[in-house]
């Protein structure tokens, strides 16, 4: 009879900003967005500053780039898998003792968990303003990838049940 | 007679992934979450990856581990009062300083804003999927804390009010 | 005719904590908010801990402060143009890269940024708990700042839309 509750009427949405660039806070977040997309939430990743890594592909064509944009791409990480950890990062130890026990317990890896939330129609956003303050061109970055800026991911995330920044 | 708004009807509901395993981060997540259960909300801190380590006790049992398992364990701080901060560190300087402007405002001490928020019952939960990772076992965690994956986490912050990742 | 629905009838409202001192967490925070702010938003930014140091006058008045504060106030950035970044700092060469990037693409620097805020009425408050912590006094920060504690956070955050920890 009466007017809804929007819990009732509407499709749940969980709207996540990746800003960070590390294994470990990457994989918390698309752990998270796969797990919101299982239940049937509109899930978004809004990637920006470091996090853009996370959807930088291992073999990129060649793109022209300034002096400092190859800086940059240089000393960033080609994908989440190259990332090192927030913590204990011990000049990459860290990393490599996170995918044994991955492994050991199987885990997903970052890939695996970039597939899923591909095949779950996660949207993946890359941030227009940031890929320009970094130097990332579109065909360095995955396939299937959206561009967009603030005012996106705002639309998105006023009427967001979950909304995080990473 | 009408359908009712969220505000009026419910209990309000605050919900904190605490990723971060940083002295000043595990003080601001406990702040706020004390904070909002003084206002009545259902609070939930959901501890993973290195927020976990707030919840390990000063003197475990004895449990069996593998050596990365080991390596973590060791390398790791016993709760949260051991933690370092997440700026300004210098060695271990940072924490005894902020502990010691901490005793001087009289302000609370992490093990008193954990006793609080046990007393306030706020829901401590313990991500099953990371201690796996961590090699963490429930005998080396407080007692009193629950143990839930990422699908007790969304149920939970999918109707809460106020939802941070930190 | 019935119990209307929060999207409907009530201002949006956007709610950061800010508690990260890093040039690009504190950008990534800002332009955020402006951007909610130019949606309509009602938007506060919860300065608490390192990010207190965005509202830091470049010259302040010399205040009375004990042997810790003074330290504290050396080692900390006196507003956001000062700081360093989470990620590639470089002994302060990414900041001075970021930096020129903004400057070639003309985005909009830190000072463009709070000064934005400001004329856009999002409300930038500082935590007082945090101040008396790191010893920041009320005369060394930005003019039309306003002194709150965790309750007022809460007071709007839990009717907010957008509630991020940064």
């Amino acid at each position: 009879m009466t007017g809804g509750n929007k819990e009732v009427e509407q499709t749940k949405s969980t709207n996540i900003v990746l800003f960070s660039g590390d294994y470990d806070k990457v994989m918390a977040a698309y752990i998270i967005a796969n797990g919101a997309a299982a239940y049937d939430h509109k899930v978004t990743i809004f990637h920006t500053f470091w996090g853009l890594n996370a959807l930088r592909k291992d073999n990129p064509p060649a793109v022209k780039k300034s002096f400092i944009e190859k800086q940059f791409a240089k000393m960033m990480p080609r994908g989440a898998d190259k990332m090192g950890l927030s913590n204990m990062n011990m000049g990459g130890m860290g990393p490599k003792m996170i995918k044994q026990v991955i492994n050991k317990h199987n885990a997903m890896t970052m890939p695996q968990l970039i597939e899923m939330a591909q095949e779950q129609e996660i949207e993946l956003v890359a941030c227009t303003m940031t890929m320009d303050l970094l130097g990332l061109k579109q065909e360095e970055l995955l396939d299937d990838v959206n561009y967009a800026g603030v005012a996106a991911y705002l639309a998105d995330a006023e009427n967001g049940n979950v909304n995080l920044f990473i």
